[in-house]
């Protein structure tokens, strides 16, 4: 419906002007992609519901859950063709077949952010620093949101201190990833096969200490940005994804402390496996869905208020509704409602003959803020400011300049 | 690839910002639908190759081959609110299995325009506007393009008066649609059924006596608004899809005489049918595909050029590439990146020390315009035009200010 699509572009926009900013380029890549990339992905195990079948050719393909196995895929191909550090950025839709619930849908859209071929901390600050930008450009204030950063570098360097062995790493990870989740006593027995306890794990989560130098680079960058405030170290995140490989972080929701908003994170190994060792980047990327930060947006006052500004000046029907009061004058007004749109005006207009007054009841709906009439007087006009029903009268000739400056005023006084 | 999708954008941001100037509202309908709806909108016979599939919950699904169902769809539901006529707009992506050809994808993006609930031929006028104003806006000119356009109801009454069954005049618009593409022998035994000769058909084509009321009317509106030259009569375009009621018209290359660039016409019946009579609206609308008219662009030098300046203005890297000459100033270079960003300028820098050369390298290629060098002088800094050479010096703290200025002048002398 018109108002979600108008939301939608909004989240685009804000989206697409926040990367653009920081020097990301936009790439986009297909919605169907062949289902054998994302078993290469996730190492032969689909763990999420996919729309997947067999084209009339016989090909298994599916609807994307994502795009970074799509991203990896068109890298390996062609980054030849570009100077490093890759800093791109995609806004489209995905898809993910389970029962649709609040913050998320079956078709749903994303804004993806990676930089590759940068292994370095500098990388992982420059994108969290766009995750802060794009939150602060949504109205979001300090105290709204955090970002908890990670690195499971840490928890590897804990694991192989402790004697877990290297092979069963990714199954202790997992642990990692639940333990907010996870009854006391199923958590406590799932570390006693690595000789460990709750309170071992709770003691280096809690410690500060723990931070890795990654993470300590990361926040000193982000401290020069005067963007120190907002980050934080939570090595309780680890993110379920087995792709990722060092420094991992989450937008969350300050209000509700479980929520995130965004993620993402290091994957290294990523683009070598989709391309089978043909190409080897360093890289980072994160990701936010059109639901939750809808959803954030809705609920935050202060940036609800500032998406309701932005709907009403760019998703109204029209910013000038011409009245034709008398029809032997329909001529003038078809030729003056063209001249309007020529100069960039959004101009509506009855298609057939009606009443004055519905006329005006139609121009109202339309979200219009100026009437013009066209009457007998022609090429006088009669132009009406709806919100005031201010009038005055204005030559034809004239109309175009005389709206282009107004509707430049967006918030100035109706009449000047 | 970046180069694509930012053609991909200005073709979007043309077809969004013409239709939001003609009063049309943007909406966006889902890309899986219900196999069933193309059988109904169809009458039961599925004529394009679909990318059709049964999902995980067993429901028949199909990507959307077009979109003028969903949105009789839609509108059957939600048409009580919403004042009459809707004029809707929609961009978005659609599938077709074929083989790829030049100026047809499997994948492809459609702009879709639609007025419902007005009958008469102004909405035709109305949308016809739009789809001339969509080509002046690419920077097409007079002679590079024509509307024909032409009207099934002339043919039905012409079949009428030959004696044609009510049951057969489907089956004779079919014959006329490809009137054209068919060899004489075949087209002349196709019409001998019907007791009619090729030549009685080619009269009736040629002959200007034939534009029915409608067309007459949609000429004159057209002329009111100067947009008449664009229009002419063909009598042969009937346009094959079953639904189409009336009025039907083709925006055609001037150049290559058969190359259509979009199509479209009056749909009366289809939202009666998709709903199963629950609502009834008449409805005109055409679609304009992503390909072809990239194709027409880019073989036209002046829409072409239009086209690069756009692209050369907001598909860059970034505007400013910030050179960090002394890593110890890294930290006011990170503050300052900061502050470009977040007064709205596309900013890069380097996320690891490198050579100054290798700095100017990159920023070359970033397509940045400007250069500011952070060194040991800091808060003075040093600019460079990087088209000229030119060079200045900047306090950090008017760096903002001048930059904001500056880059409002797209063309004006490089150095104020």
């Amino acid at each position: 419906m018109p108002r979600d699509c108008a939301i939608r572009n909004y989240l685009f926009e804000t989206w697409r002007t926040v990367a653009r900013r920081c020097g990301y380029v936009e790439y986009e890549a297909p919605i169907l992609e062949d289902t054998g990339l994302y078993l290469k992905k996730s190492g032969g195990e689909l763990s999420v519901q996919l729309f997947r079948f067999e084209d009339q050719g016989g090909r298994d393909v599916t609807l994307r859950p994502e795009v970074t196995a799509s991203l990896a895929r068109l890298v390996a191909e062609h980054q030849r063709n570009f100077p490093k550090p890759l800093k791109w950025f995609e806004i489209g839709q995905c898809f993910r077949y389970e029962k649709p619930q609040k913050g998320r849908g079956r078709e749903f859209h994303q804004f993806n952010v990676d930089i590759l071929g940068e292994a370095g901390p500098a990388a992982d600050a420059e994108l969290i620093a766009l995750a802060i930008e794009t939150m602060l450009a949504f109205g979001f204030v300090a105290g709204d949101f955090m970002i908890r950063v990670s690195d499971r570098n840490a928890w590897i360097d804990f694991a192989k201190h402790h004697g877990v062995a290297e092979t069963a790493i990714p199954e202790f990870l997992g642990i990692i990833d639940k333990i907010d989740r996870e009854q006391p006593a199923a958590l406590a027995a799932k570390l006693a096969v690595f000789a460990l306890t709750t309170q071992q794990i709770r003691a280096f989560i809690a410690d500060p200490a723990n931070a890795s130098n990654a993470y300590l680079a990361i926040h000193e960058d982000l401290t020069s940005r005067g963007l120190g405030g907002f980050v934080e170290l939570d090595l309780s995140i680890v993110r379920g994804l087995a792709y990722y490989t060092g420094v991992v972080f989450e937008v969350f929701d300050a209000k509700k402390s479980m929520r995130a908003v965004a993620g993402g994170g290091r994957y290294d190994t990523l683009v070598a496996t989709i391309s089978d060792g043909a190409a080897d980047l360093p890289a980072t990327g994160f990701a936010m869905g059109d639901h939750v930060i809808r959803n954030l947006i809705e609920e935050t006052t202060h940036a609800a208020m500032q998406m309701e500004v932005w709907l009403q000046r760019n998703a109204a029907a029209c910013d000038v509704y011409v009245v034709v009061a008398d029809e032997t004058m329909r001529a003038a007004a078809l030729q003056l409602v063209t001249e309007l749109r020529r100069a960039g005006i959004s101009t509506d207009f009855p298609l057939t003959p009606a009443k004055v007054a519905k006329q005006f009841q139609n121009a109202g709906r339309s979200g219009a803020r100026f009437a013009l009439v066209v009457g007998a007087e022609y090429p006088q006009l009669k132009l009406k400011v709806l919100s005031s029903r201010a009038e005055e009268s204005l030559d034809a000739t004239s109309a175009v300049a005389w709206l282009t400056a107004r509707l430049q005023q967006p918030d100035g006084p109706l009449l000047a």
